[in-house]
């Protein structure tokens, strides 16, 4: 049998034109001599629609868009699609999330997910109940063991710990399944490649199954999807293999000879650079609402980065790029942006923000009478400039991207309604170290100075005050960044990320609280890319009112592990 | 036996304050002869704890926090505190959140939250394992069917159906519980005092059992707990009743007569009021970071309420308010807002936005040649306005107030960076017709016109061109509040709405599309306070990028009610 992979890029909530994207593939798949092409999950209305799906209407409006790609399907084609439907019971969440095989213009098979990933980014307990039970969905001869994502990731936490009671794909096995396919929504994560490529060929090598892997490709908001679609055979080696980050279709056959298809080499650096590309291109074309992007450059590596992969991803003439000097900035910023400007061959321009700087100190100089200038005329500058930049964006239609990276966030070093003004930021889920790797990759691929090396070479610094660099205040960035990554993606406590990076604890107590006090400014922060697997954003939630204490237990006092019935 | 409801305020985080808070409330029971005190849920750690859950420093340390309060607890008094604990099964979640039995020093018994609200503000199950089975928790002869908030709120749905597949109070009265013991976190909103007297009476009569339930008051970011604690006794009626919005115990004898506690009578005004009055003062002492609340007063009704209810919340000593004129700005306006300062007795600063808004021109007046004015230059002077707050707020450790009521937050007539800035939004969950509500309400209570008359007549304007009204662009409110109310909380689709308010459904559709359109302005606003049972933020987790689109099922395709497996 054929099988069509159909990776393809849904908008949420677009039932019409993901309807006509899956139409669309569905007659490439059908000409390519498919009997059965399958899509990603949720394909109809697109991942993640989020409350959407509070919204009764819309459930049953992507019921007739699934409608209507089945009557319209090719002649012959099955499809397996995936879309939210209703709940039968009369208990438990209103929703299933499904995969659908449509044949012969109706819905003739269901497969509901049975784990619902609720953790991170994810949310799907919030809208959907589990599947309750597992069942084979039979096409043309053949049992499929379908299935939905994170139905197949139950081994996700350190053995011998499962995060769920239930293994579908064990059940559906048991049940007889000759040919596992996925349906999935699993977002780009440095490292993601490889995580499912274990888990799959664990699986296939467990069953002696072959395994057909179908996921989104595209970005929606935060969340940037890779694609990497496969197939693994029994042995659970990847036989074929989608393009990453762009749409793509493999067509194989159950019955072809197999070879091998090894993962491409790629950086994470390089990895990083092609998600984020993907990110403001989706960003831009599925908002449709802005002409061009629109950045501040300072001179800094962050800003570079920045504005080099808005060129990548939308054409250097839809890019425009300001700088913004102050009483504080040095010659070679400006110089630096204009060559950079120069090399990517975008718009440039220069608008001083002195009179509004002079202005607001005139204007608060009685108020502040007596006072010493602190953090407050730092900030002024960067929210002339933060105004200056969003008047640009209001009067002409364009789209501001914010360059702070990671780093900068965790510890606070952003001046809200500043430098943070911005629809889209593109690094903040991209530490300092990683965003010199990001630079040096974008130069590697143009094979010239695009980023200039001076931007590359010189200390980081806010320039805010005379002579200021980053790290005034803060460690070196190789010390930093492993300390944030064992902090907020590894949920470490300060003696925990000490150990695990051999900082000094103090220096870790400090950090810390650094981060947990900039909760408030994140809060605010713009939407931003998503490469790793802990970024700020929709998927770290912590309280912004909150106090960190501890008290100790006396020795001797009785411990949970001792109450008898514990959870019975 | 004597029972101690001890409705305590936590602070998220903080588990030495929170012991020290919970052995105060313990020693005032034992003074008045209780034999058990009953703490909120999760109390050890404050609600809503979120992602430091994910920390497993943090868990440990609030198992020393529990260990602590057992060991020095007043002897001879049973306690029962929420605390997040381990889950001790090799599959699920990590945790539970348990209900604790301490006794004697040491943990006793635990009963395990089995309904996890994964909804709205909720994230339960993003953390937490369901408790698998109920059993019943004794003390001193009596048989506890003790459990945790949701666990008796099953039938929150509109019968026949049922939210979770679970009914634990049923499962609790059929072991044979005596008393029904809740400790809840149940947050603030208007109608909630009257639902849970529904659920918690109807849960009475079907099994003829007391009912003591203990909730938590205080607020932690955006939520608001109003308290509300009470007792139920076997018919059902409310026999004891807490204070709402304060700290407060209520000891009650199982053997006592008991006399019906009726529920006083309050306006949702009046509890908006509190409500909001609690946030903002526990904003400001929880966080300790401010040694005032600072606003920009225009004149208008939003900046006068925000402003009586600060100085409620703080004193008037506490509070800043400054009017910053523009071109546009009507003497009346600048009149009205002095007026309201001198009313309420506060610090009152004037400083004009001329100067910052005259040099941001000057500078943009290059790349703006040949355009004309449109909003931008209306977002200039909201811009400079936030600014100006954000340098006080800065130089002088003010907390900055928003001032954007529900009605404009959903339309997005509000200015990202500009009237947005802020660290807390006090009326972005209040409709403007609710407004108007809470004026009077100020003014009825201070028995003398605090809010200016002319505040409360004039029309509602944003004065950022001549002659503005929000009437140019917007219905009436009273024809909007009801169609956002029905669109946002009710999750009704354009002709749901148009059914259910009466409006024009080409209305309907303008403002629902502005609605869909204003999330960017929305995901990046200040934390507001929750009053209503669906407010913007945190409970409302829509995508930014997406378009709303369907397509026509053709007619006489299959449906999904005709798919024969389904989710079996």
């Amino acid at each position: 049998m054929r099988i069509a992979l159909c990776q393809i890029n849904p908008t949420v909530g677009d039932l019409e034109g993901n309807a006509e994207i899956i139409l669309g593939a569905a007659r490439r798949a059908a000409g390519a001599g498919a009997e059965l092409a399958v899509f990603p999950e949720l394909c109809i209305v697109g991942y993640p629609p989020m409350d959407l799906l509070d919204r009764p209407q819309f459930i049953d409006d992507a019921m007739d868009a699934v409608r209507y790609v089945a009557s319209s399907a090719p002649a012959g084609l099955g499809m397996i699609v995936g879309a939210p439907v209703r709940n039968g019971a009369s208990m438990g969440k209103r929703l299933h999330n499904a995969a659908l095989l449509l044949e012969d213009g109706r819905i003739v098979a269901s497969a509901a997910k049975a784990l619902l990933p609720t953790y991170d980014v994810f949310d799907e307990y919030r809208h959907f109940e589990p599947g309750p039970a597992r069942h084979l969905v039979h096409f043309r001869g053949v049992a499929l063991g379908l299935h939905v994502c994170e139905d197949v990731w139950n081994n996700e936490e350190a053995p011998p710990y499962h995060l769920y009671g239930r293994n579908p794909v064990d059940e559906l096995a048991e049940l007889g399944a000759q040919l596992f396919v996925n349906i999935s929504a699993s977002p780009f994560a440095v490292g993601k490649e490889a995580a499912r490529t274990k888990v799959v060929a664990a699986t296939c090598r467990e069953h002696g199954l072959p395994f057909v892997y179908v996921n989104q490709v595209g970005a929606n908001t935060e969340l940037i999807f890779d694609g990497d679609s496969r197939v693994h055979d029994a042995a659970g080696r990847v036989v074929a293999r989608a393009k990453r980050f762009v749409d793509d279709m493999l067509v194989w056959d159950t019955a072809a000879p197999v070879a091998p298809a090894p993962a491409p080499d790629a950086a994470a650096a390089a990895l990083i650079h092609d998600a984020l590309v993907l990110g403001i291109r989706d960003y831009m074309s599925k908002t449709g609402a802005f002409g061009k992007a629109l950045l501040g450059l300072s001179g800094g590596i962050d800003s570079a980065v920045t504005c080099a992969l808005a060129a990548e991803a939308l054409g250097s003439e839809r890019v425009v790029g300001v700088t913004m000097p102050s009483a504080y900035s040095s010659a070679g910023s400006v110089d630096d942006s204009r060559t950079l400007a120069e090399n990517l061959g975008i718009e440039f321009q220069e608008i001083s923000i002195r009179p509004a700087v002079d202005a607001f100190q005139a204007m608060l100089a009685p108020p502040f009478t007596g006072r010493a200038p602190d953090v407050t005329e730092e900030n002024l500058q960067a929210r002339a400039r933060g105004v200056t930049l969003m008047a640009l964006s209001n009067k002409f239609g364009y789209l501001l991207l914010t360059t702070g990276n990671k780093s900068e966030m965790a510890v606070g070093y952003a001046t809200l309604y500043g430098d943070m003004n911005g629809g889209l930021a593109v690094l903040s889920d991209v530490f300092k170290t990683e965003v010199y790797d990001l630079a040096n990759e974008i130069n590697a691929r143009a094979g010239r100075e695009v980023i200039p090396r001076s931007t590359i070479t010189k200390p980081p610094s806010a320039e805010l005050r005379p002579g200021q660099t980053d790290q005034d205040s803060l460690p070196p960035y190789a010390v930093l960044d492993p300390i944030l990554e064992a902090y907020v993606e590894r949920h470490l406590d300060v003696r925990g990320v000490a150990e695990a990076t051999g900082a000094d604890p103090t220096l870790v107590e400090r950090i810390a609280r650094m981060v947990d006090r900039a909760e408030f400014k994140r809060r605010q922060a713009a939407p931003g890319l998503r490469v790793s697997t802990k970024a700020f954003g929709m998927g770290r939630r912590l309280p912004i009112v909150m106090r960190r204490t501890r008290v100790a237990a006396p020795a001797g006092a009785g411990s949970f592990a001792d109450v008898p019935s514990r959870t019975a």
